[in-house]
């Protein structure tokens, strides 16, 4: 579930344990790279916290966001 | 299913894409580092081949290849 | 540079790009996998920041702390 | 030093240990994943073979594989 705060786009995923959790931060790095777009985001244990904005439109939510966090979302799927 | 051919257990992964095998291929990684015992290993796209023996026993099966077989189906689990 | 803080060991990284920060994070992933011991990290594009404390013992820094800061120190020789 | 051999190119690059090889395998994948474009590949410990053609062109060398050579050559850098 993905919400709108601080001028971010945010979203908080758990996993079952860090080796799950450092997966998907692996398949969302290959994402990032891919659409030059990168996440803001932070990870303990088995939990993975994204933020998404846009630096180069002054920190705010852009359609780049809107389509990392839908690509990143098609993961769970 | 590990089959055990020229003096290695051996089993082939299949995934959706290149991400989905990267990130498994990522977390038998973590296993293989904390076991201290690598796989032979090949990738292609979405196809990821494991092949288990233990040099320092001469290149044959031993309990080690075993361990790490387990452990790596426990995470299709 | 670690310094101690807030109850954690805590460094900056920085990088050339995001593929290098990130392929430090994946060997940090490796070593605080094979001793247990996770950080509470943080990246955006070429930077990892890392804390690391000791919640089993009430959010302080421990010796396994400053053995992951060591280890992880060992990775840039 | 790539050579072109059965049709691929071919390149074998040695690491520390496994967690280098690793970390430069994680960094070829997000240039592989950003060009649509994934290399056969095998892995044992500090050891990583790279052979590269183009399947969607019969399975011979392409420029897609020498840019991607290329791309890789630079991590060394």
């Amino acid at each position: 579930m993905w919400t709108e705060q601080d001028n971010c786009l945010q979203c908080t995923f758990k996993f079952k344990d860090f080796s799950e959790a450092f997966a998907f931060m692996t398949r969302v790095a290959l994402i990032a790279e891919k659409m030059d777009h990168h996440p803001d985001w932070s990870n303990v244990y088995n939990t993975v916290h994204v933020k998404l904005n846009t630096h180069s439109a002054g920190g705010v939510v852009t359609e780049k966001d809107r389509k990392l966090a839908a690509a990143i979302d098609r993961l769970k799927a």
